[in-house]
């Protein structure tokens, strides 16, 4: 894949600005955690894996300034509150941190590496669910800007379509801030995988008129229970889907899971700027949305698919 | 209500043009059936019943132009195949009409006079299921820009907030045209009427969350089994309102009404330009969706609340 969200370069952090993205293919260059916190902030970089690894990244920088790395982990993990890959990735680095400078970078690469062979085997066994022929729909960006590896969902519809098993993608928008619009057809259209870019809300018509075999979609966090927290717009999917009987896959890393969380009650929906939505109005801008486990029909981890009950299998693979 | 979308004046039908609100209240001047055609082609005017209206004011113009009224109706049918009040209002002109000039007129105004007339009684009948504290949700616009009266859902919404059942409205922004960022928020701004729009893919959480208690929405053709057509996104609220059980309503006209259609199926969805979606990638974007009828709890008519099953409610109507 040529997309990648994430570099380090001579000492630094260079971040893609997904803001900026289909249009311009511009870098920022973080040299501290406070500036990688910024990208974060401002979605210069966002999806789940992806601001772990950078906020990874964030700690190595604070490390080579020679700051406390709790608090700059602190400063990190306050950007967003929803994805729990974020302090995860932190966590890690917290933990594995010895006396700072290059075991830092090891590790942030370390885990970076690690990310790239998730996507991979994640998208090996979402893959096989396909069959020739098949019609896609998915929402907002899971692929490689979302990840800083090949991408979860958009790494399971490549590895389906180079092995015969897709046919065409209809992707979502994903309203106010158009990831899908703007970053998967960016990727799709690299990857050469026909597609075709739809309103949110046209999604169930196309289900209606049985234009769709699979809805696949990341997550930005699961729950104990098998609840998955996803970008606004996900959870009307997975009722749809239902309705039809078309099968609705979540494709996440094991580090998306928050065993911690007893259900998707217990995670916490970041509530966005209301000038995403419209200006001069009032709106209300929640940027996730909670999917019950009971509509999902299986979960792609890198440590094998899960399925019902999710509450076994997540305490499974939990427990490593 | 101030909100007028259409005037007759001097021997001229203005148009207030839908495109440009809220930012700018704009008229233009059509002084021919081809000019009003292109306004509604255009969306300057739209809503099934407005269309309506416009078409019928085109056929004045004909008239007063000595043009063949017969071949004015058909360019002014041509400009949108999903609403059939346009091709309603065109018959009912056709029909009554005379030796031109006066008369085609207060033809015209008569249908204009009904519209109001109608929409009046829709929302008193629609009102009366709302409750105190009642939050309502709406989707696209249903106001009086979209029927030249007071508008059907948001006329059952003014008038419910006017008595006292109404609390607040949720509204769809309604991509890709944003008709309810625009117009609906604008309508509900000035009646006073509290209101936050939303992106049209969270209302899926709202409902999870029990924060709407009934989504009332328009319509741009009711097959005879009841199988509503109207804007895209229609059809999911429907399906979401169904799991929570929150009533879902449709407001609209008996000229909505086609007993021609047996079903939704056969119902001419419009396609639009796909550059409405988005710029410089692959999209597709049809413009409306069904929503079957065991999905809408009761249809808000001018003749009475039809409800289940709405077949032979249907045909007690269209019989007058």
């Amino acid at each position: 894949m040529t997309v990648e969200p994430l570099r380090w370069e001579d000492g630094a952090l260079l971040v893609l600005d997904q803001r900026a993205l289909p249009d311009e293919e511009r870098w920022i260059r973080c040299g501290s955690a406070d500036e990688v916190a910024d990208c974060i902030r401002t979605l210069a970089v966002r999806g789940a894996p992806a601001i772990g690894i950078a906020a990874a990244y964030g700690i190595v920088l604070a490390g080579a300034r020679g700051e406390e790395l709790g608090e700059a982990a602190q400063v990190l993990r306050a950007t967003r509150p929803t994805a729990v890959n974020l302090g995860w990735a932190l966590d890690q680095m917290l933990e594995g941190s010895g006396t700072g400078g290059p075991e830092l970078l090891d590790l942030a690469r370390r885990l970076h590496a690690q990310q790239y062979e998730a996507d991979r085997r994640i998208a090996a066994l979402g893959a096989e669910r396909f069959e020739p022929g098949d019609r896609a729909l998915t929402h907002c960006n899971a692929g490689a800007l979302a990840t800083a590896g090949i991408g979860t969902a958009c790494g399971v519809l490549s590895t389906a379509w180079e092995s015969g098993r897709l046919a065409q993608v209809w992707v979502d928008e994903t309203r106010p801030l158009l990831q899908g619009a703007r970053l998967t057809a960016w990727e799709l259209h690299k990857a050469g995988i026909p597609h075709r870019v739809v309103a949110d809300s046209a999604a169930g018509s196309l289900l209606a008129q049985g234009a769709v075999d699979r809805i696949v979609v990341g997550a930005d966090r699961i729950a104990a229970n098998g609840d998955v927290a996803n970008k606004i717009g996900t959870y009307p999917l997975a009722v749809l889907a239902a309705r039809h009987g078309v099968p609705f896959y979540v494709a996440a890393p094991v580090s998306t899971i928050d065993p911690s969380a007893p259900n998707g009650a217990a995670i916490p929906i970041e509530e966005r700027d209301p000038a995403e939505i419209v200006a001069g109005a009032m709106a209300f801008n929640p940027a996730f949305d909670v999917t019950p486990a009971e509509l999902v029909s299986a979960i792609f981890t890198e440590a094998g698919v899960l399925e019902s009950p999710y509450a076994e299998a997540i305490e499974r693979v939990a427990a490593g």
